[in-house]
């Protein structure tokens, strides 16, 4: 599978991302998308998220900070996103930590149509039924059987998921894929994984839609965003100047780097 | 016209700039003030926006994640603004990307004495009638006779109006500026417009407050920034190590720096 | 004292903090956090912030952008906090700068236990009857006696007081703590303050709880987050990239770094 050519098409495409996420990642997932090729918006009123949504290439949620006026910006939002096609990305950040957060992910599930379903292996855990520890946002712990319970979500909610961690499982339902980009200090930032969400979503927005495309999608953008971590940390002196660094390289991050370095098993 | 001796008197005055802003620029725009030499205060709450505003130099709005509560909290802050001779500047962040977003900086323009009106080509092209498109809050387009509908604007509604982009221009309905200074990558990270409202209301708060003050504080406030942006650039090897440097150019920029780069062309 | 042991043991420990915090702040906090070795959440829905509070090793408050909702959430959480037994942080930042601002914070002292209040000495000035003056979020002026007055209200308050500035003085009623380290730069970006409340937090999680093991916790973290600042300060050029080398240095300080450079004056 060669990786490579989806950053070229998101470049070239630059779709508009329309964000409904957490107020501790705003900036830094706007950043991500901007310094890849794409092109973010942030909104969450009701009286526009219909709006917006409609006009986006894909519409990526996340729960990190959710509250009850954010809950229904989602509901109103991909409730358009759906009925004009736009894909969805759900980032069920902290399910498993509080009811209130788990019940708000499975809710969306239930009511609408989401494409893709990451989180970490804590939160995928949590609720694909395979068990998983989350304390506060981290993952503890992901339960048994982590990779059949993917599966088998995926087939019933008619979806791709995503459990992000050292290494990453993305699964359509029918192809188990293993992804070991990465690097370490991921884990020491706040709002890697949720740019990532968004990147997915770019990527996604990019795709042909159909399950196998939007698995490939996701694919490629896990990919992309830890060959460009990978890059980052070799001239980083701690979790500050990742930071910054991966910003710059999801910048220059070219094609052929990608295909290089991109570790992908298909299972 | 030298624009550095404005920098030297933001430094001595630090003017206190009170913010209601949008939720992904806050920490950026917050720094770049502080960098700046001002003293930035964020403040939402409709218990206290009318005392904040009222101890302000000036009051900087900006529409990037409006909502209903934030769309009072404006309302509140620039009716104390007004009464008590604050400077108001409105940054119509996604205007004609929803009619929600159009319809709220319409409003306040009808309702308020706002004296600076700063967007990028689209939004501004779309609140002046020139036309525009936007998509998200990217400027796609900037309509026919974007310079001839700001003047008639600013005069219409006695403000200063900017529009910002490759070149930006500037006018108080009687003198065109157009200004050269700048660098791409201000558009390749998120908030560089909405940090350069905020400055902008900096400035403006150290004027005379008349018309024609408040054009030049623009004037110094987009020069000194897009400078600032220039010497940024020169060490950056991306949109991430950008963004520090500019936070860094902001800080050591001097006056001599800015008169010996300014490129102001008035028409 | 011996400081840096107290590094170690939030390292080994890993304390979850919940915050309550401010949306300038939520993403440098988070990452201070995440660089010192700790685990942040952010969280303030009415619906989860008592199940949150509950399990965290500490709740760390910060008035920094309040508003009714958000001061309803710091109600519900300090409450289930008090309830288990999981120590509060507060910071009142900009008390003294609005009514509102003021009666948010004296509510919350009067009617919770709070372990550790931490303002700038214009805010505790204002708190503590010291006097002060307080313009936006910075500190013009501390008020006569504030040591003293800091003294008698760590005593009717059960709690400890501690005042930043370019000297720290911190106490618990009895002994009165006065610390030397840090840099000027940390007051020219945001944050800083409210990233070491975050830090105080979780610190004092990992104390024995009592009132005198909550001051060294208090006295610890302030003194390696201003070492860690120290260090940053020598390779920056600037506000920008101090920011980020403060992140590189809470990650890479070692106890022995801040056991060689404490400055601590007991008095």
């Amino acid at each position: 599978m060669q990786v490579g050519s989806w950053l070229t098409r998101v470049r070239e495409q630059r779709p508009l991302v329309h964000n409904i996420t957490n107020l501790v990642v705003m900036n830094v997932a706007a950043n991500a998308l901007l310094s890849l090729g794409a092109s973010p918006v942030m909104a969450h009123a009701h009286e526009e998220v219909a709006d917006m949504a409609a006009i986006a290439g894909a519409l990526a949620l996340n729960l990190g900070t959710l509250d009850p006026y954010v809950v229904t910006s989602m509901d109103l939002a991909s409730e358009a996103a759906n009925r004009r096609g736009v894909p969805v990305v759900l980032d069920p950040v902290g399910a498993g930590a509080t009811p209130y957060r788990t019940g708000a992910a499975l809710r969306l599930l239930e009511t609408r149509n989401i494409q893709v379903l990451r989180g970490n292996q804590g939160e995928i855990g949590v609720i694909t039924g395979a068990g998983g520890e989350v304390a506060g946002v981290d993952a503890r712990g992901a339960g048994t059987d982590l990779a059949g319970r993917m599966v088998e979500f995926a087939r019933q909610h008619h979806l791709v998921v995503a459990a992000t961690g050292e290494r990453d499982l993305v699964t359509d339902g029918e192809t188990m894929y293993e992804l070991q980009n990465g690097h370490p200090w991921e884990a020491a930032i706040t709002g890697s994984g949720c740019s990532l969400t968004a990147v997915i979503a770019a990527f996604v927005a990019v795709s042909d839609q159909s399950r196998r495309g939007i698995a490939e999608a996701t694919v490629a953008a896990i990919t992309c965003f830890n060959v460009a971590a990978e890059l980052a940390a070799e001239g980083a002196s701690g979790p500050g100047s990742f930071q910054v660094k991966l910003l710059d390289a999801l910048h220059t991050l070219t094609p052929s780097d990608v295909d290089a370095r991109a570790r992908i098993r298909r299972g």
